[in-house]
């Protein structure tokens, strides 16, 4: 939009009270973008279920986010994906995604399960961890700044016969891991290396092994085979009991697998299983997206200064949309954070009934993504 | 023990009111060993952590088991090997044991986990059934008489993307299964066969597809992908939590894979899962083992007959010992079993304590399985 028109934009609203009045002001004249009203709402987009489904685009998602840029293909609206997914850095993710959808975006736009984790560094920094589930999860806590950590593979490899059905797998990991590996002290030793924590950060694909690898932890304070001791922390990136896969019906996910540790961990343990799960529906989640909204705006619009009369100056956005497929998840999630969230609920996952949600009604549902940001677009008064 | 010794005996315990009287005929003097006395007692051995630790004997096994044997190397004493393990046929079991064991285990004397699953042939006969777990449960189950019995690693192959892990898993299942495999109808097709019930033979070794694929064939009376409908009928072939293994901490068995499949399933569906678990500790376990060791030893000593005037003819032993190591399994089931079970526990095993087992106190406790046979052929009076 030209400064004229979101002049005029402006004195309108300051007579609709409705609408804060906004202020703008412009140090340059000569870039046409940086006088544009920076755009006071956001954008998060699920992304199983929304805007893919593997590794195809659903939805018209790739014409759907094309509207969100400029011509000249620098962003334009603010937005992150926001999923419950990964396994692997979120520069790799940010590749895969502008590769997929024929756009280009930027690692931090890029908001996955395990991404809180980097939060915790401070705490286990130097201490062994484990890091368990698909793809590449002890690069991605190396990269978060962990500097002892190990995949459940490699750590499970140092213990003889602690998977009694390993003959049964013939397992190569898909990537071959960055490897951060430390020496271990030989097997079954009297001084190997406790385990101060465990991160799992995407779906465990080895659910036996896991499983009996992670109560051998948990049970005795970080050393398998030894007595049982105090439980070290154990963090979930995410507790989605199903998500939307290609197959037809709903596929199990992180939740199911704490589910079954849990309960076995339950049943051989004196006491119950302790653990924190990250990921959406939890309202932290949804706080995060906002401040990487902000930053991101931020750094769209450098040269803008807004002043908002009407709340004192702290709230960047009025409305920050959360399209999502899963309503135990997406919307829920939207519902407890509050303002300035509004959920949109999609069809083409989880979802597929007719009207609304009963247990998690969205502000909105429509078919797919491509219905979602052509209503958001309209809305917001965006070309 | 040569017939007049014998007789002598006859005529001793007549006088002790608490032993019966035995009368013992023989139709022919020419073979001595048919005129011993037929064993009033058999031995009932658990073999993980009884008497081999993985493939290495333990406890002094192979002398303990010999035994059991006449010079010759024919079975003097009757016994069967009673294990809630499995997954290969009664018959190889039998050569493997032998083999490790250094003597002669006749198919006969192998009771898995699975083998009362064949009672169930006449129920689906010619039904789709799918087979789970390690080694090689469909020809297991082909063994027994169901005619049309997929392993799931194969019915779960013509699903395209019901596993979304498999990707990440370079799985060669270690037996080629024998190829009972009949033509399914085209992936996801309109009219494909429904199972009519899941066998969990032997422990899964893919836990996170199977309990995924189990889900999936549960809930919609055997047709993924479809809608929820009956649940198809689950067998376990047992519910050990866990055994114990090479690890120094006992492992998670098949009863752990039943509490994760359950309590997934119970989240999941609107009916709580059904199921019929077989194994120790079960009583019908007990009594089965009972008859095969009658069968035993009448073909071990066919030219005899037993007339037991105290009990009316119809009990054929006085004692049968269960030898095993895990108390809430073995000794619980000989417990409610009841006469004339007589249960011994081991600490080469699960357990490990000074005295008793708490909850679960044996009749006695030893050492080794070594221990237990001395015990026994010396309160039994064999040499």
């Amino acid at each position: 939009m030209n400064f004229l028109r979101s002049f005029a934009k402006a004195s309108k609203s300051r007579i609709n009270n409705r609408t804060p009045f906004l202020l703008v002001t412009s140090r340059s004249f000569s870039q046409l973008h940086s006088q544009s009203e920076r755009p006071s709402f956001g954008i998060a987009f699920d992304i199983d279920g929304v805007v893919l489904r593997g590794s195809a685009p659903i939805g018209g998602s790739p014409l759907a986010l094309k509207r969100l840029y400029h011509e000249c293909g620098t962003l334009k609206i603010p937005f992150v994906f926001l999923t419950n997914g990964g396994g692997i850095r979120e520069s790799k993710r940010a590749s895969e995604l502008s590769m997929l959808l024929g756009i280009n975006v930027l690692p931090s736009q890029v908001i996955q399960g395990h991404s809180p984790f980097k939060r915790l560094v401070s705490r286990f920094e130097n201490e062994l961890v484990i890091a368990v589930g698909k793809g590449e999860p002890a690069a991605v806590m190396s990269d978060y700044g962990f500097k002892n950590v190990l995949s459940i593979d490699e750590y499970s490899s140092y213990f003889d016969n602690i998977d009694p059905l390993a003959q049964y797998k013939k397992w190569t990991s898909k990537e071959v891991e960055n490897n951060t590996f430390k020496e271990m002290a030989p097997r079954n030793d009297a001084s190997p290396q406790r385990v101060h924590a465990a991160f799992i950060v995407s779906d465990s694909v080895d659910w036996s092994r896991d499983i009996q690898v992670l109560c051998d932890v948990l049970r005795t304070g970080g050393l398998p085979g030894r007595e049982i001791a105090h439980q070290p922390p154990l963090y979930f990136a995410s507790d989605d009991l199903e998500y939307q896969a290609l197959f037809p019906s709903e596929r199990l996910g992180m939740g199911a697998f704490r589910i079954a540790l849990e309960s076995i961990f339950n049943r051989i343990h004196p006491n119950a299983l302790e653990y924190t799960s990250f990921g959406k529906p939890n309202p932290s989640v949804y706080k995060n997206a906002e401040t990487v909204l902000m930053r991101l705006v931020t750094s769209l619009y450098p040269n803008l200064q807004v002043l908002n009369l009407a709340n004192g100056g702290d709230n960047i956005f009025k409305t920050l949309y959360m399209i999502g497929d899963n309503p135990s998840v997406d919307i829920k999630g939207a519902r407890q954070a509050g303002h300035p969230w509004f959920s949109i609920l999609t069809r083409t996952g989880v979802f597929k009934g007719k009207e609304n949600h009963a247990e998690y009604p969205a502000d909105l549902v429509v078919d797919t993504v491509q219905d979602a940001v052509n209503y958001i677009l309209t809305k917001e008064h965006v070309s």
